[in-house]
Parts: C-alpha cells; sequence; structure tokens
C-alpha cells in the first residue's frame, strides 16, 4: 500500500452526496439573488412558490407536493403523522440507516424483509416481503428504491402489489431516483396518486444541494394534508427554497452529471469485479455495494489513512450470514474512484 | 376611518418579526462568502463552527448548545425527547401559540396556568405556579418570557423555584431576550446549568433572521446529550450556518435596533392608553398585548383591509372572563406604528 500518496484534500465517499458542486453559474445567479431576498421575514409557511415550480417539474398538482428541511425532514414528519409506540414500521434490509434511528426514536417496533445476496445481483423476496405486510399490517412501508446500500430499484409491479395489499402508508424513497431513471411516479403521472402512496424525492443527491437541505414528497391529496398537520410552520428557509426554485432551470447540467457519475459507477463496478477476492454489485444509485475478503473495519480504516473516506454499512445480509466484509462507496470523481481501485487491488 | 389611505405595501405586524431586514453591509459580506460555501457537501452534523461562535458568544460551552432549524426544531426535538403520550406538559396561558400545537400532535395532555390581567399588569400567580408543577408532575415545562402575547418577563426567583421544584425538564423560552435585556442566564454563567433547564434562544427576533431559521438552546450537557439523540443529522443548512456565524459580529447593529423598537414599543404603550377604551400592556418583548371595546375579529379585519396585518391571540384570559377584545401588534417602524394608531383612534 506504500505506493499510494495521500492527496491533500480527502475523498468523500461516504455520504452518498454528489462529487461536483452546484453550477458556478445557478450559483452565480443565486449571488446576484441574494440582495433582494428578505432575511427578517419568516419563509412562506406553504412554500407556496416552490410546491408550484415542482408541481411543474413533475407533472403533479400543488395540493400533492409537500417540502421539507431535506428528505430527512418528510420522514420524521411520516413518522410522527402514520405511527407511534406499539405500530409497527416495515423496510427492507438493509436500508437506510435513517429508518432503523427514527423508529427508535419513535419507538416503533421495526420488521425487515432481507434481501439476499446472489452471485451477480441482489435479490428482493417478492413473496416474503408480501407475506410480513399480510402478517404484521404496518403502519408505515418505508421501501427505498434505488435501495441504500444495495442499489438495487425495486419494480413498479412490486410496489403496486404493496400498495394493493397495505392498508397503511407506503413510502417509495426515491432519493436516488435521477441516478436508476426509473421512478413509481410514471405509472400515475396524468391520473389519480393511490392514496396510501408517499414518493420521497430530495435536491441532495443528483442535483448536488446535499448542504441546503430541500427535499419533497408527493402523495395523495389527504396524505399531504395529514403531514401539512405535523409540518413546523416555516420549515424551508427562504434561502434553500430560492435555490432548489433556481436550481430547477438547471435540468441539463444535473443530467449530465448523473450520466456521468452513472457511466464512473458502472466501470467502477466492472473495474472491482476483475480485482481478485473482491465483489462489486450492479447499482442504480450514486453507490456501490462491495465485497472484500477483509473485515469491513479494516478496509474502511485503511482507506481513511489514504483520504479515502467510506462507509460501513453495518452487517448487511445478517439472515444469510454475509454480514461481513461490506463497504459502501459513493462514486465520486474519475481520480477518487482510481485511487480506491488501487487501494482495493493492494489487498489482493 | 375613510381618511387612512392604504399604502402600497402592508405592515406585518402579525408574526413578531425584526421590522428591519439585515444589515446590508452583512448581506453584502454574506454575498461575497457565497462562491465558496459547498453546496454538493451535507452540513456539518454537529454544527461546530455555530457552536463554537455561540459559546464565545453566551459565555457557555459547546457542550451546552445545541442548534436548531429555527427554535421550532428545538421544541420538536425537546417533545420528542422529554415527552410523550400520558404524559403532560405545563405551560401558562396564554403563551407561544406553537406549545399547542406540538402537545397536540405529541397526543400530549397539557395543563396550564392562567395569566391575570390587572389595572396596569399582567399578573402571574407563583403560588398557582407551583402547586400545578407539584400536582401534574410535568415531563416538560414551557416557560416563555417574555411571555407571548403578553410581553410579560418571569422572574429569576420565580424560574428558579421551578427549576428546583420540577422533576421534569423546565425551559425558558428567551426568544425575545434581547428586547428584554434580561436571560436567566445570567444566574448561571461562569458555573455550572442547573441539570433540567433548558434556555431556548433564536437569531429569528431581534437579530432579524428569521427567514433563516436558525435557534439553539443552552443546557446542561447531559440535555445536550438527550436532544442530540434524536436530532435530525443534518438539520441546520450550511447558508444559515454561514449567516449565523457572521451575524454576531454585527451585534452593535442589532442592539441599536433593539433599542429603537423598544423605544418604539414603549411610546406606542402610551400613546394606545391615551385613547379612549383602548389599553395596552407594557411589554418586553417587541410585540405588545392591546384590549379594546370592539371584537377581536372587527380590530384584525378592519385593521387588513388599511394594510396592517395584527395577530388574533385567540382567548387570551378565558378564566378572568376576558377573553374577547385582544389583539396581539408586533412592533414595527415608526410610521407603521403611526398608522395603527390612527386607526384605533377611528373606532372611539
Amino acid at each position: 500500500m506504500g505506493t499510494i500518496s495521500t492527496a491533500s484534500e480527502p475523498a468523500w465517499l461516504d455520504k452518498n452526496e454528489n462529487p461536483h458542486d452546484a453550477a458556478p453559474a445557478f450559483k452565480e445567479e443565486l449571488r446576484q439573488r441574494l440582495p433582494e431576498l428578505v432575511f427578517n421575514r419568516y419563509p412562506d409557511p406553504e412554500n407556496r412558490r416552490l410546491r408550484a415550480a415542482l408541481a411543474d417539474d413533475t407533472g403533479f398538482t400543488e395540493e400533492n407536493i409537500i417540502v421539507g428541511n431535506g428528505g430527512d425532514e418528510i420522514l420524521q414528519m411520516l413518522f410522527t403523522a402514520f405511527s407511534g409506540p406499539g405500530e409497527t414500521v416495515l423496510t427492507l434490509k438493509p436500508c437506510f440507516s435513517q429508518y432503523d434511528a427514527l423508529c427508535r426514536i419513535h419507538g416503533v417496533r421495526r420488521k425487515w424483509v432481507s434481501l439476499e445476496p446472489r452471485e451477480s445481483d441482489i435479490h428482493l423476496p417478492e413473496a416474503k416481503l408480501l407475506d410480513s405486510l399480510s402478517a404484521s399490517s404496518p403502519a408505515l412501508t418505508l421501501l427505498d428504491s434505488p435501495n441504500n446500500p444495495t442499489g438495487k430499484t425495486l419494480s413498479d409491479e412490486m410496489i403496486e402489489k404493496v400498495l394493493r395489499l397495505s392498508g397503511g402508508v407506503v413510502v417509495a424513497d426515491e432519493a436516488y431516483a435521477e441516478f436508476s431513471g426509473k421512478s413509481i411516479l410514471d405509472r400515475f403521472r396524468g391520473g389519480i396518486l393511490p392514496e396510501n402512496l408517499v414518493v420521497l424525492r430530495t435536491f441532495s443527491k443528483a442535483w448536488g444541494l446535499a448542504g441546503l437541505r430541500v427535499g419533497y414528497a408527493i402523495s395523495s391529496q389527504k396524505i399531504r394534508e395529514r403531514l401539512d398537520r405535523v409540518k413546523p410552520p416555516f420549515n424551508v428557509n427562504v434561502f434553500s427554497q430560492e435555490a432548489a426554485l433556481l436550481v430547477l432551470r438547471y435540468r441539463k447540467w444535473m443530467e449530465r452529471r448523473v450520466a456521468s457519475i452513472s457511466y464512473t459507477r458502472d466501470r467502477f463496478v466492472e473495474d472491482v469485479n476483475r480485482i481478485p477476492g473482491w465483489k462489486a454489485y450492479p447499482s442504480e444509485g450514486n453507490f456501490v455495494l462491495v465485497r472484500g475478503n477483509q473485515k469491513t473495519q479494516t478496509v474502511v480504516q485503511g482507506a481513511a489513512m489514504q483520504g479515502l473516506n467510506l462507509k460501513d454499512p453495518g452487517p448487511v445480509f445478517p439472515v444469510s450470514g454475509q454480514s461481513e466484509g461490506w463497504i459502501r462507496v459513493s462514486v465520486g470523481r474519475e481520480e477518487e474512484m482510481g485511487k480506491l481501485l488501487a487501494f482495493l487491488r493492494s489487498f489482493s
């Protein structure tokens, strides 16, 4: 490992962030608008301008849209509005780590359905998911698609089966949907949204605005009104609202970045799979689940010493006995992935 | 009323905002920093730079400070961390309207101690507060001081008695403390904070940054750690953190604005009390509780037609039978208060 030099600026491959900062033209436009932004007044509690822009952007109506201080806040609202002590929340396992944190905070019981690693793909056992749904009657079902950290996307058909079977609210967490190019929303555009569906989206990933904290949910009007009742009155600040409004005009820039990140990701997966002892699963997010013949801690700590920050995803597939050796790699810049590949090769 | 002309820009005297936008030099400095702010990375989950600056500013340590997406978010964290269904939250009545909303959202029982209007002041019945505290063993006691909407400040002695008697967490909500010039924190600076005290502060009022959503709490390290466990990981965006950090260097500007608003407030109280049929109570906030011989709705609607937005504070003193006729007036610019006085005179 001695030949790999430590860069002065560490590579942050641990939080599934966009490795590219917002477009300079966008930041400049925002800078020019700053003097007009009024700081001493509270933001519009209904976030109307941003919701109108999102309605235009998504093809749904403002009545279907709620905006949050990041997707995190909307998840919190969902737990507050739809679950409580003694109730059950159903998730996949593995899944976005915040689901578990919110279950603990809100004192709800968590049930999960384990994904299963196969030779070349991650398998979602559909029958088990549907059985678990019937057996546990969850108040909330949280399906991250693409799933974090596996990068696996759920099929529309499966989500629709869950929607039909569930007596509770079903959340399709599409934080990474721009990378997969798929959304359950496509099934319902121009029509009526199922009453128990919530689709979660964010400006933190493909749009590259993680630092500004803007997420939104698309749902039936009925669910949106329930969420509205638990929403803190002035939840999204004026600057971030302005930024989100403005960045929507930079869709081409976002799409080019997504294409480039996806290309880097797919090449990284291929390259990892050429290293003896290492395995990477195909992903539809901006991250890749990797397994090596080393303990996770050894890899994560060793990488950190090279200035490469990776994520320990915890026990990923405990049911199948494959709980160790996993790392989650956020797709960074080409040169960062090159450095990481060199590091992984140093183990083999 | 026909002689009062409607201004093109309505006066917002309904949300206790600072009527003056942030200092132009501050906004310009912030604008110059914008290109350096990184949007694609999540904010520091521990808000370390801002907490360090607040530690310097307040004389406490970073271990005593937690930052929120407005004081609203910290209130929400307090409810999540320290109360739950079946438990009791004790407040004054009247009080900040959000306390009631949070009690409903979190399914807790609300008890209150009613303030009592006297001839020239608002009275807080200390014995009743202490009795209620013993009788109801509240998980949380929320004391807004200055109290909203009365403008009444609680004495340090009374807050200390509450702290000694309470087995739960006691929140001194000092959102308006810069206007009163008093803080329970002064009792503990340089010493040890009581383990069950939380003091809530905000950049939304005196500092004029309501639109950016930054509040903070000062407490024992033990409480801060409990709040940390329920804090959404990335709760304050990078821009607002930078703005709050920077605005602390504009303390002189803030203090001049506070002095000017307090002067306008005190003159407004005197002027209202010279109008037959109207009464205004002395206030230590940036708002004034006013009572007239008209129904609240009549006054609020009539004022709105003149471009003067006032707040209907709801039934303020239901116990004393004086629940009608109240309005809460946020202290605006001199000319706005002049217009409002002319409007109030038109009723007599």
